[in-house]
This record gives structure tokens, C-alpha cells and sequence, in this order.
């Protein structure tokens, strides 16, 4: 036997058994109903790409976690490592065929060589969703609508979306004559939950003067409600402006719709990405805000500049379906057994072996989900494979049942045993 | 503007546009369903696996046409070509956190740097359901009985099932002494239907005699009735074995069921794959034969001698969701619009932009899947827009219409405006 091959995952990769990913499939059809509630509509991407493409212009640090190698065909190839590269060559590739505002969802899974031992995976699952060809409050407001909506479908208990807006902070920015710097400085406003308000200060203070990092951490104080927070980082930032009026505008929808209590000023979120250029935010649940961001995203003022000269402004979020998953596991939440099948028939006569097929047939015909168990085992074993699978019911009808007409029904959980005279009672009991 | 990169997918790849990606996603959806309904459960595996797991013992042939590469660590990697090999790797490695038998299905990308030109995509999506641990005729009739289930399922018209045993044919040729030749006289009828008879016969006779092709021939002639067919082959195969009381008991369940109509005992089906040893079968649609199976698979003795020395016994089952899309629209189903948003609410008055966000809420939680139109643009360009999408109705409530406390509903397909003075009949007429 020294020929067998040892059965592994690759580090980072894998396999998920059904319960696992029974709850999967469950967050992603949850998800895909959400967002075609809001009129988003689904694509699909190849996993494979030109590395050209998917590299473009992005630096190092990207391209040392990308998979990527030579075809059969000596093309350079790589694998998607995200949803919105891919897109913005979709969208730059059938701008024509398609119609503007243009939104669109993906869910599917992504690939990246990174370290894996900060609790990373070299393949997850995103779920993002974008809205392109327009550049309005109700945009806005939309993808912020619809991250609220997907936290309730999903069942996640209470969650905050903190919002603010990139372009205030940049003219503030401006004013403090540190504008030449903004990129920096809002990367290290980005880490201020890691690392803490001392060493925010004393970074941004590196970055710029010990009284400029002084006037940076007032500015991103909150906590004063959203007009009052709005209100005093427009007058920081020199007064009205675009950039405050287009909060105001997303306000004043927030309160129409209920959704006061979800969604706060927050002038410290500032997302790390370069190519954010608007309103940015970032989504915590109330138990457990220390697992980070489940939900994150912003507007952009050109989704495919790389492959088009069609300028293409957008803004949309990404779900991370594994922080999420963990985030529920955590507080208790969607550990519960998805039940699949709702009963098993035991295989306790062979002479009614094809008669339990035509039972099984009858049972889902009428919307029963069931199996007759596929071997002659003892009916230990039998009872076991129901256990172990987490099936409710298994139906009992030997020789003895047969000859007397009845069928015996026992809950698994209950261990009680029903019997039944009449096979559209049964039915009628395992519909109820 | 030359550093503009020419948006392009590789070769044998595609993107999905919304309508595309919505009947794929619709499909995968009603499969997933239809297998849960057979007590089948969902497992996911890696995308990438180490090229010695995958590639395994399997010969040139599909080494050159799989995606493998060294990855950053240097390990030899490669993207799955289907789902069996996964599959297999995953039962050796999760056996004794599994039950047997242990039924699952998993519907997922694979990958194959396949010659394109015969309309074969390097990128493409299978649906695989196997039951391992066992091998009794329960279990062979479950496939059949859900391969069944899902084409009515799907939609799809008219389908049979063709069905023969690979062992009686392996008796037929020990019998006929060609044993030793057994894999090419069945790869060889494996090719009939591409090839006709008279090419086939041709091809026999080298591999054998002109008489023995001219036995072959015969043991492969059909259309005697299921029941005729299996005794005669019985008889050439020399006489009652277990293989022909194996389809007799499957054949007692097939009439149990009531599915006499839709199998067909086809002594010419033998699948070219070497692992199979048992029941092999592929599904043809009546409207269009021509277009090959969209449903084939069989028994096997041993899924993961590879990766375990456990014995794992199994029968299994792929459709292909290309060749099935394809069938479809070839004779004319499923082309229907999938209609995912039921209206756009026209974005007609800046005073009401806060106050359309609203009335979509209230939409939404009633069950109406709707968006407002996100961009101040004329009312023209807003009723090309939901035409493009396919949404059948708009909303229109302008600043006249609230002065008048009403709201037009108008049918983009009949053209028809209906004013409504009530909202609650507004959402019982967009719910009827």
C-alpha cells in the first residue's frame, strides 16, 4: 500500500462537509434574494483572466498573493483575486450591450497566496454589489439600504453602518495645508482601530506637525449624532461643500426610511483603498464589533479607467461571507442543523424493497423530502445513519406493519413513535 | 490614451451577462432542491489541489489538457478538471466523519484547456451526485429515480434514460473470449452513435474477428422492451448472474414508480470511462437525441483506492448544465425573461427624492422587489432603462401626482397606465 496518496488540502484551502456548507449555500441564496429585491441583478466572471488584466496597474504587494502562471497556450493567466477587477473589465468589455445605472451582484470565490496564519484563507467567498454609471445621494443610499436589508434577511443581530465621506476629509485635508499627504494619512486614520489613538497621533504626527496630528484626531472624533458630527466637520473643512450636502441628501433618506438607528456620522472611517473617492463606510455588529468590518465599500469616480475611456463612477460594498459566518458562530447565532431531508424510510423488508421506493416517490411528490435508506443493514445502524445525518423522522414498515397496514413514524428527537392507519394522514403530519 | 488595456476573456471562456447568469443561477438552484428532496447533501472542495492528488495516476490525456503550476511555496498545484477526483480525495480524507452510505451532490466550476474548437469551454459547470458505501439496487435506482426527478425538475421535456450493465457485457466477452480486450470493444461502442454501426462493426473486427464483431453487433441490438432485451443479453452472456438479477431488481422499482416510460434497458451504452463497472447510463432528450447526453454516469467499485484503503463502492451521476442550457433554448424553452425586479419607481421630482426611497421600503417589505431610478435624467432615458432590464411596470408619481394624492402604475408590456388612489391597492394589484 505504499503507493497510496496522502489525502490533503492545500494551507489556506478548504473542503467544506454539509453542514458547513449547507449554511453556505443557505447565506448565499438568503443574500441573492436581497439584493434582487433592490432590482440588482446577477453576472458572472471567468476565474481565470490575462494576468495583464487582472494586475494592471496594481504594485507588488498584489501580485506576490495572486495565483497566477503560464497556460498550455503560453498566455500569462491569474486567478481572480477580487470581484472588482474582473467587473471593471466586464463592464469596460459590454458597456454597449448593457444599460446605465448598471447594478449588478456577484458572490464567488476569490484567491490569494496570502499568510494564512492570522486566520486568513487562500480561497474565500465575496459577495459584492455596485451600482455604476451614476453619481447621486439616492446611489448612495441605495447600496447603504441594501447592506441594512442583507444584515436582516441573514438574521444578524443588531449592526451599525459607520459612513462619512472621503471628499470632506480631503478638504479638510487641504485647509491644514497637508494635502500632498492625504493618501497617508488616510491609511493611518484607517488603522485607529488597531492600533489605538496614541500611536494614530503619534503616526499622523510623523506625517505631519504634533499640532496638525492634534487638529486630525479632532476632526475624527465622533459621537455627537449625525447632523451635529456633520455639521462641525463641514465647518472644519472650510463649510458647505458638495461633498456635506451629499451626506445631508443621504440623511434626510436615512430618516424617511426608519434607519436613524443604524447608521452613524463616523469621520474616522476613511477605508484604506486608494481608489475610494466619496462616501466610504464600514458595517459592525453591536456583540461582537472586534471581529471588524462584515460589509464594507464606498463610491469611486471610475470603475474602468484601465480598460476604457468611458468613465464609470459607482459605489458599492463587499461582503466577507467567512467573517460573517465566524461573526454569528461567535455569538451563538446559525449553529442550528439545516435539515435537508425530512425523513428516512428504513429498508427492514426486502420484499418491499420496491415498494419503499414507491413510498419515497409518493412522500416527495408531495413536497416531502426523503430517502429509503440504500442498504440492508441491521436497524441499529440504520438508526444511527439517520442520527448521525440529522434527520427528524425515520418511518418504520416491516413485514409485520405491512401485513396490519399501518406505517410507524418516530421523531429522533422526541424518540416518540406514531402510527399511522392511512397514508394521506401520514402525509398530512409530516406536512404540519 | 495608449495605456488603455484591451478588455478581453481568455479563450474558451465567458462572461454571463444578467440574463445568462440568472437561468444559470435559476438551474442550480432548482437542482440543489431537487437533490435535498432525495436526502442528497451539498459539499464544497477546493478550487486549486496538489497536481499529485488530482493528476493521481491519470495519463497524459488529461495532464495536458488540466491547469497546473507551481504556487508561491512551490508546491505543484492544479485547478480541479471535475468533481469526482475531489470527491474522492475528500471521502479518503473525511471518512470517519461521514456516515455510509453518504449521499452528495456538488455543483461547481471546473476547468479543462480543452481544444475549443468543437464548442467545448475550458470553463464550465458540472452537477455531480454520488452515493458511496453501498452497492445494492436501491441505491442504483435512487440516481436513475432523481436523475428523473430533476429533469422534471428543470423543465426539460421529454427524457430517457438509456441503461445497461457493464457486467453482463463483461461476461458476454469472457464468454465470446475477447476478455483481454475488454476496455476497447467497449470504448469502441462507446463511439456508435458518433461513429453509425457499420464503422463500429469495422473497428470491432480488428479488434477481434468479423465474427465476434458480428456477435457484438447483435448483443448490442435493443428495442425488444426491457424486460425482452435483458433476457436475451442474459442469455448470450450465458445465462442468470448477479449483474442481470441487479436490473431486474432495479427494473421491479422502475414499475413500482411508474417510470417504465422514461428507462430504456440499452445493451449499446457502456461509457467509455474505465472505472466504471456496473449500471452505466446516459440521458438523451426525445426533441433533440442529437445533442448527445445531458445526464450520464454509472457504478464503480472503488471510488478513493487512491487516497484510502477503504473500499468505497458508489454510483453517481454529472449532468452538464452547458449541454442542458443549450438543448433548452435549442427547441425553445427557458429563453423566457427571468424577471427579478417587478418596477422602477421614476425619479420625476427632486422634492420627492427621500420620499421615492420610502415608498420603495415599503414596496420591499411587502414583497415587491423594486428600485427608484437613481439618477436625475429625462423621463424618456428613465423608461428606456427599465425597458432594457426587463422590469414590467413603472411608477410614476411626479409632483402633480402628490398633489393629487395619486400614483400611475404603468404596464411597459400592454402599455396600459392604471391610477391608483390607495397605496395598499397599489401593492395588492403589484401582488396579485
Amino acid at each position: 500500500m505504499s503507493d497510496i496518496i496522502q489525502p490533503r488540502v492545500l494551507k489556506g484551502f478548504r473542503d467544506f462537509l454539509p453542514q458547513a456548507e449547507s449554511l453556505r449555500q443557505n447565506l448565499t441564496g438568503t443574500l441573492s434574494k436581497a439584493f434582487q429585491q433592490f432590482g440588482f441583478v446577477p453576472i458572472d466572471t471567468p476565474v481565470l483572466e490575462y494576468a495583464e488584466i487582472l494586475l494592471g496597474k496594481s504594485g507588488g504587494e498584489t501580485e506576490k498573493q495572486v495565483y497566477h502562471f503560464q497556460d498550455h497556450g503560453k498566455r500569462d493567466v491569474a486567478m481572480r483575486f477580487d470581484l472588482t477587477v474582473p467587473f471593471a473589465r466586464f463592464m469596460a468589455e459590454h458597456y454597449s450591450e448593457l444599460y446605465l445605472p448598471f447594478k449588478r451582484f456577484h458572490i464567488a470565490k476569490v484567491w490569494r497566496g496570502e499568510n494564512t496564519q492570522r486566520g486568513r484563507y487562500r480561497e474565500f467567498v465575496q459577495a459584492d454589489f455596485d451600482t455604476v454609471g451614476v453619481d447621486t445621494a439616492a446611489a448612495d443610499f441605495e447600496i447603504l439600504s441594501l447592506i441594512r436589508h442583507a444584515m436582516v434577511c441573514l438574521g444578524v443581530p443588531d449592526s451599525k453602518i459607520f459612513i462619512n465621506n472621503r471628499g470632506i476629509f480631503n478638504r479638510f485635508l487641504s485647509k491644514a495645508g497637508i494635502a500632498e499627504k492625504s493618501v497617508e494619512v488616510l491609511r493611518t486614520v484607517d488603522k485607529l482601530a488597531k492600533i489605538g489613538k496614541a500611536e494614530t497621533e503619534r503616526q499622523l504626527a510623523e506625517l505631519s506637525s504634533a499640532s496638525t496630528a492634534k487638529d486630525i484626531m479632532a476632526f475624527i472624533a465622533g459621537g455627537e449624532g449625525f447632523i451635529a458630527t456633520l455639521d462641525r466637520i463641514t465647518e472644519l473643512a472650510g463649510g458647505d461643500n458638495p461633498d456635506s450636502e451629499r451626506l445631508r441628501e443621504i440623511w434626510a433618506m436615512i430618516q424617511v426610511c426608519g434607519l436613524d438607528d443604524c447608521v452613524v456620522l463616523a469621520p474616522w472611517i476613511t477605508r484604506g483603498l486608494d481608489y475610494y473617492t466619496g462616501v466610504v463606510f464600514e458595517t459592525f455588529l453591536d456583540a461582537i464589533p472586534e471581529i471588524g468590518s462584515v460589509c464594507s465599500g464606498g463610491r469611486y469616480n471610475d470603475l474602468a479607467g484601465l480598460y476604457t475611456k468611458q468613465k464609470l463612477p459607482g459605489v458599492g460594498a463587499s461582503i466577507g461571507l467567512d467573517r460573517l459566518v465566524a461573526a454569528m458562530e461567535a455569538i451563538g447565532h446559525s449553529s442550528k442543523n439545516l435539515e435537508t431531508c425530512r425523513l428516512v424510510i428504513l429498508n427492514l423488508d426486502e420484499n418491499q424493497e420496491a415498494d419503499y421506493q414507491g413510498l419515497a416517490g409518493k412522500l416527495r411528490a408531495a413536497g416531502i423530502a426523503c430517502e429509503v435508506f440504500a442498504d440492508r443493514k441491521k436497524i441499529a445502524q440504520q438508526y444511527s445513519y439517520a442520527e448521525k445525518k440529522g434527520v427528524p423522522f425515520v418511518l418504520i414498515r416491516g413485514a409485520g406493519e405491512k401485513t396490519a397496514g399501518t406505517w410507524l413514524l418516530k421523531n429522533l428527537g422526541t424518540q416518540v413513535t406514531e402510527e399511522f392507519s392511512n397514508l394521506e394522514k401520514l402525509v398530512q403530519y409530516l406536512l404540519a
